[in-house]
């Protein structure tokens, strides 16, 4: 069994353990084994923690829980670990105390396999990681790494964080499951911040189920078993036809639309979709998007910009530091005070719509490794704060290359989002969701 | 000069260096020496940099402006500094990287002295430093070697946060000033998380002009000179009724009504000042600030609850973290949203009137070092997130210690709010203000 558990969602391999069929010694040295293998040409690991053995093995001698290998963006501090923020210059040496997030997560049973590659300081000059599903590939950004470990079976479940669109984008890119809850769900302590107004910790998975499960153990609440799946037809879902749904390859549009038919199918169970514009809203709210987290940005990455900035990219000395340049102070004010306008409407729009349905990105992953890609799909959401997914529902005809579709809930909607999620996904393969 | 130049504040003795009367490197040396002097008895820091005077010198060599010496709540990350955060355990390996506000600070000039004691992790259980104003008093907290460090000439200015009334009243017992800005005006990053969605880094001082300086190199705005006066004539006051008004000490609420008379006289410009309820208001906030910071604190200082929980003090075991657990995550939600409808009525009531005024705490610092006060005349607005201040403007006539008056503005209206105190300063003391 041991030698496919790599494979396994962290649900089916903790009913496996439950049940006496596998050890979690054996998972996660399944887990390690296939890091071994495929690292090498996948590049999705910025470092592997060669004690994590020991933890496993630490957590049986003290008759706690199983253990649920996991990885984490490396701009995530781990205790014990270094956090090199996807660039050269920053100090080696391992942190000395780690984020909120990654305690409650020790403390609930996850042990962490390594750190996962992040582009430059979580913004946009990629690391090495290619993507799974052709090499030749970008597997999207800045969580790059936790969206290839993922989709390579590496490890069931990476921590990833989004202030653009760096989780939704890499998850779709390779194929699996993104979620960025509503804002502060999670804690951020311990994470590197880029702009605090929007950023998000979010997880990457296979499964709908293992992300319901995170969110439970971040959450500290009591484990509640599987997400339950919502029943389509008591659902309302909205096609987002808001600008850049237009910028969208026409296979993606195409894809999505026909998706709308088979969710409205009476042998699906028939959910209620009409189209949704909103076009005020999300275009404000991407324009806000780049000022405020410029603004923010600037200062958040304030002692790499004073003390290495000649080591920083082109692209973030030239683009993102120069927005922030722009920006005054009364401006971000404004915008932010603008940001939380926006929101009140957006949730006066969620009184007629339970989910909206957009592009998780433009088209597949690009080809070469040189661009991660752009966030026009995602950034508007991260501002407003509300709970996003990405499923990997579908695949291009030419290259076949994943494509995944963004769901959007209200704020705080997260458990209507994964539940819904749920049932969509056993839409399109029933046998194994 | 340099004897006596730890007494100036940083923008007198900037105003001497530019005029040749004064270099860096004395003014630093005689912050130095008072600091070896008075350090036995007042025990404000958690450690010094022995270095500092390096950095004086690298500025000199490099053609940069002066220097100016201020310290950090040891809850700050300063680069090449421990930052142990009032506890024993924490790992004294120094900071590999540092506060965004601190790099700013760095790269406009200031050099940092050393850490200042906090209480424990930033909440209550006290340091070891004593109130020079009366060494047998509690200098308040959390940033207490803040406030005793720049009472007692030791730094014109410290760095000091505030989640519940942490800058407020430790100023108040000291005798300085100390200004909370407005939410986010500040960078956070680098810094112990309480409560991200109130913890505000404040500055500690002893002159309206030194916070107004403190001010615009954390914006990175163009120096604009001194803080203008503003005129009193224009100004709204109001006296603020709400509860705990009635809890402060007789003689603070006298103070405080003998003040209104005299800034409502005609000889002073002839401010209007009328009496202000907001009662519900300043209720719901006081109890929505305990509600959601012992939600967000439980979070935040995960990692010391899960690695180190039996090395916390029970005040914060039993206490603090108990108030986080008894939250559920609905309700969290909820105290959030709440807060901000509040805030919109708070921002309603700024249309009537430009500076609230209130006790800055109930009376002068408690004797003994065992408790830090509490925060009854804070919390409110630091959920709220109005700038506040608060200025050494009474004595109590039994102690001669101390007693701060607490202003308050409408968000955002930081300016108006330094500019108003720099005309009541006046009124105060006019020969040196």
């Amino acid at each position: 069994m041991s030698i496919e558990a790599h494979s396994l969602t962290a649900t089916e391999a903790l009913r496996l353990i439950e049940g006496g069929g596998l050890s979690s010694r054996e998972w996660v040295a399944a887990c390690r084994e296939r890091i071994r293998l495929r690292e090498p040409e996948i590049r999705a690991w910025a470092s592997l923690d060669d004690t994590v053995m020991e933890a496993v093995e630490a957590r049986e001698r003290r008759g706690l829980g199983p253990s649920i290998p996991i990885g984490a963006k490396d701009i995530i501090d781990v205790l014990g670990m270094a956090t090199m923020m996807g660039v050269e210059f920053h100090d080696p040496r391992p942190a000395i105390r780690e984020g909120g997030s990654v305690s409650i997560l020790r403390e609930a049973g996850c042990v962490f396999m390594g750190k996962t590659v992040t582009a430059e300081l979580g913004h946009r000059h990629p690391g090495p990681t290619r993507n799974p599903r052709d090499l030749g590939h970008t597997p999207g950004g800045s969580s790059s790494g936790s969206a290839a470990a993922v989709a390579d079976y590496m490890v069931p479940i990476c921590l990833g964080t989004q202030t653009s669109g760096s989780v939704i984008r890499p998850a779709a890119y390779c194929g699996v499951l993104g979620y960025k809850p509503t804002y502060v769900d999670f804690d951020n302590t311990g994470i590197l911040a880029n702009a605090p107004s929007m950023d998000t910790l979010g997880i990457l998975a296979r499964s709908v189920d293992d992300i319901g499960l995170m969110r439970r153990l971040l959450l500290e609440e009591e484990p509640a078993g599987e997400v339950a799946a919502a029943q389509l037809s008591t659902l309302r879902f909205g096609i987002l036809r808001a600008p850049p749904w237009e910028t969208a390859e026409i296979e993606v549009r195409d894809l999505i639309e026909g998706f709308a038919g088979t969710l409205s199918a009476t042998s699906n169970g028939g959910a209620r979709v009409v189209d949704i514009w909103l076009d005020e809203e999300v275009a404000r709210l991407a324009a806000l998007h780049r000022l405020i987290s410029g603004y923010e940005f600037r200062r958040s990455i304030a002692f790499e910009r004073v003390h290495h900035r000649e080591s920083l990219s082109a692209v973030l000395r030239e683009g993102r530091l120069a927005d922030g340049e722009r920006m005054s102070r009364s401006a971000y004010r404004d915008a932010l005070r603008e940001a939380g306008e926006l929101r009140a409407r957006l949730a006066q729009a969620f009184e007629a719509v339970d989910i909206l349905i957009t592009p998780s990105a433009a088209g597949p992953a690009l080809a070469g490794l040189e661009s991660t890609g752009d966030a026009a799909f995602n950034s508007a959401w991260s501002l407003a704060g509300n709970p996003v997914i990405t499923l990997p529902l579908f695949t291009a005809s030419a290259s076949g290359l994943p494509i995944g579709c963004q769901f959007i809930a209200d704020l705080g909607a997260d458990d209507l989002l994964l539940s819904t999620s749920k049932r969509i996904m056993n839409l399109f393969d029933p046998a194994t969701v």
